[in-house]
């Protein structure tokens, strides 16, 4: 079976090659595909790589010409830059999730399965206690907007048989490795990363806020096990919010303390901003993640696991400031 | 104020027309625009009529820098054809609707007022037992899914300012009058508007089918108010379900009984249809229209209106089959 992932080159994107380059499953061959050429792993699964520009219809159909089984579309701009940039945001976001699936229309007999990184932010204030899968799409950003028709597509390509479409809403991961990006959501990564590597962070926030989020490894295994779990059952309603783990900040660095000590603890200074306050104000804190789970998608455990994986995978299982 | 009507050739967009060149408002001029020439009413309301090709940028771009100040955007394709036609329901339905906002968004220092009919189409089945204006989008058509794309577009474009919208989810509008058009649900007016016609009709479904519908005069009121209201209030939730009338198809005939007696009812003949019955299985019966209610948008009272409001607009008050 060969896939193609569209947007191998970012964060989630790379680590999910390296997953299924190192354990590859059904896959025989890996395509990569992003707007920079993406690395590819030293493994035994034949995989090549080059540039993809998805505003870029012929370009797009040319991809999709090669008829992988699998293809994951992760590739998107983020939030802040959809929302700075109305255009860009449209045509990467939506016109290039148009043009993936309009691609893959125009292939006669052809229905690969689609795994498609949607977002919790599809959703917007005001939210019941725990959003569940029947509660309406109002985003509250372009990025959300973008994400949602992306959504509807999804349904609807799936539906008509074009494709066999699973939307998988991602939690925001943490901890996030690497430098921060353009996204408001950088800072809930920050405040742990930076203080285990022996830095200092800053927290924009109260420490009240809370947040639903997923390890690095969670999110692949999301996207690993929407690659192959049966869509039968799935219905018309093809987009699942993912089992994430519910945090307040203080919850967050409380783990901080278990795990790396109050040294770690003492790097976060508090600079409230008022931009980001706002921001994050309309975001979700908490799902009813239970249909996910009951179609066998796994969160992680608890927040002091996250931290500790963070510490394995990133930190060669050394804590910067331990003290 | 200038007001555009797009869509102004179909039944709902004369009958908007109709009605502003009777009592215009703060309406000072009126433009009428479809695919065909729109019918101009005889009124002392200034008003011009062309055709408008909403799948043509460069078109809508010249219909909308004349600057009105209210654009009601009623042009669709239907929900049969939009299902038969995949490109042409996107090309005309999604893009069109897009090509519109886009147009408006180009003008500087512009922010019209823009009433869209949605659908309650944007909904699919397994529904809760009422409707509120919180359970997800999960169309089950091309057509739900495309009135659902250009509902999220108007959230976002009238969040960023471009302009200032509210979107109209009307339900099935009973009695139509004149001919049927590609529409599934055309059954619902035909066993009451072709009996009091005294003239035989179809019903393809069982007398149980529970569905929502709102008279032309309501729909129309539905628009006025959708025109003139505060949107302050309406947030980020710029579309609301309108309050409808929620019937069985037996409680539409004992209507009918009531008002223009048995031999009306016995014009209707029954003839299951597999695939109208499977296409109407997946619609909404009730809706929670707590929100337009609060709102001040007004519903019918009865079916028996209804149905007195059909003879009288439409039969000039004479029932063809009284007895």
């Amino acid at each position: 079976m060969q896939a193609l992932i569209i947007g191998a080159a970012g964060m989630v994107g790379a680590r999910l090659a390296a997953s299924l380059a190192a354990d590859p499953g059904a896959i025989t061959g890996l395509t990569l595909a992003d707007v920079v050429v993406p690395r590819p792993h030293a493994s035994s699964l034949p995989a090549d790589a080059g540039t993809l520009d998805l505003t870029d219809a012929a370009a797009v159909r040319a991809a999709v010409a090669r008829r992988p089984e699998v293809i994951f579309h992760l590739a998107a701009i983020v939030s802040g830059e959809a929302e700075a940039d109305f255009e860009k945001g449209y045509a990467v976001n939506f016109d290039g999730t148009r043009n993936l699936f309009e691609a893959i229309r125009a292939q006669a007999d052809y229905r690969p399965r689609v795994v498609f990184t949607s977002s919790i932010a599809v959703f917007g204030a005001p939210f019941p206690e725990a959003i569940g899968d029947d509660f309406l799409s109002a985003p509250l950003t372009s990025y959300g907007t973008q994400k949602a028709m992306g959504e509807l597509l999804l349904n609807d390509y799936s539906r008509k048989g074009y494709l066999d479409g699973v939307g998988v809403r991602l939690p925001t991961v943490c901890i996030r490795p690497g430098v921060p990006n353009k996204a408001a959501s950088g800072f809930f990564s920050n405040i742990l990363r930076e203080p285990l590597a022996g830095k200092e962070a800053v927290l924009p926030v109260s420490d009240t806020v809370r947040h639903w989020h997923a390890s690095p490894r969670a999110a692949i295994g999301f996207l690993r096990h929407a690659m192959t779990m049966p869509t039968e059952t799935l219905g018309a309603r093809r987009c699942l919010s993912m089992p994430g783990l519910s945090a307040t900040v203080a919850e967050q660095i409380e783990a901080l303390r278990r795990v790396a000590g109050d040294k770690a603890v003492a790097l976060i200074r508090r600079q409230p901003d008022e931009t980001i306050m706002r921001i994050v104000a309309g975001w979700p804190e908490t799902f009813d993640a239970s249909r996910a789970r009951a179609l066998g998608f796994l969160g992680d455990p608890s927040f002091d696991a996250i931290i500790e994986q963070h510490v394995a995978d990133e930190l060669g299982g050394t804590v910067g400031a331990k003290g």
